[in-house]
């Protein structure tokens, strides 16, 4: 696998309650949401707290091209996201943005960050790019 | 638990290929790191690959504050490092400087994003920052 991967942080505003506390849901979504980035699963696991108050879940789905996370607060109706994914044939911002449908989110923010660039010294360095300016990106 | 957290991106180069093929070692690293960072370690998966070359290593740690991630590519020295943790008693900081320290790291890229800040409608964004601009703030 070739070092360069794209990597989106997102933050997921607005998302339906009932999904951020439902562990299954998230599994699910996350899971799904790699098959959609045509990324290969390799091990999932998520977790459900018990705080006295709403109970968030926070999992990551690694991939043979990288790895999903997510953390939820249900209260605050929001998600972090990351989808990071190496490999041309993979698609990360598809993966985010079926996550954000399956979540309900009614606005997000998203930063792409290009890594593992490496250099003539055999260093390896990363660029971040707003949504706008990834995507306007020629193909 | 505040959604505000501090996500650092690194890109670790020059790194012991030796290092970065034992994932026993990647593993105690990284649940190190957590401890370094003053983190909860909640669930640890490390996954390691066996291509046709040398064998990378991928895997995650989940806190209670959110997550470390690594992925290795040995025959590169060079591994693709996450350390995102919420809670001001938190230092991804020095989980990032500890993992690049015990990898045999010679140089690093970070670029540090504060995640999860709400503003008055209820929405939430992040702020990216280079590592020169993220250590010069005021503590």
């Amino acid at each position: 696998m070739d070092t360069f991967g794209r990597h989106i942080v997102c933050e997921l505003s607005g998302c339906d309650m009932s999904s951020l506390v439902d562990v299954e849901k998230i599994r699910n979504t996350m899971v799904d949401a790699a098959r959609v980035a045509k990324a290969e699963v390799r091990e999932a696991v998520f977790h459900q707290f018990f705080p006295q108050g709403i109970a968030g879940v926070s999992g990551v789905v690694i991939l043979s091209e990288s790895h999903l996370a997510i953390h939820t607060w249900p209260e605050r109706n929001y998600a972090a996201v990351d989808g990071y994914t190496c490999g041309l044939h993979t698609d990360p911002h598809a993966a985010c943005e079926y996550i954000a449908k399956m979540l309900g989110a009614t606005n997000w923010v998203m930063t792409f960050i290009e890594r593992g660039i490496p250099n003539a010294n055999g260093q390896y360095a990363h660029v971040v790019m707003s949504e706008h300016e990834a995507l306007a990106q020629p193909a």
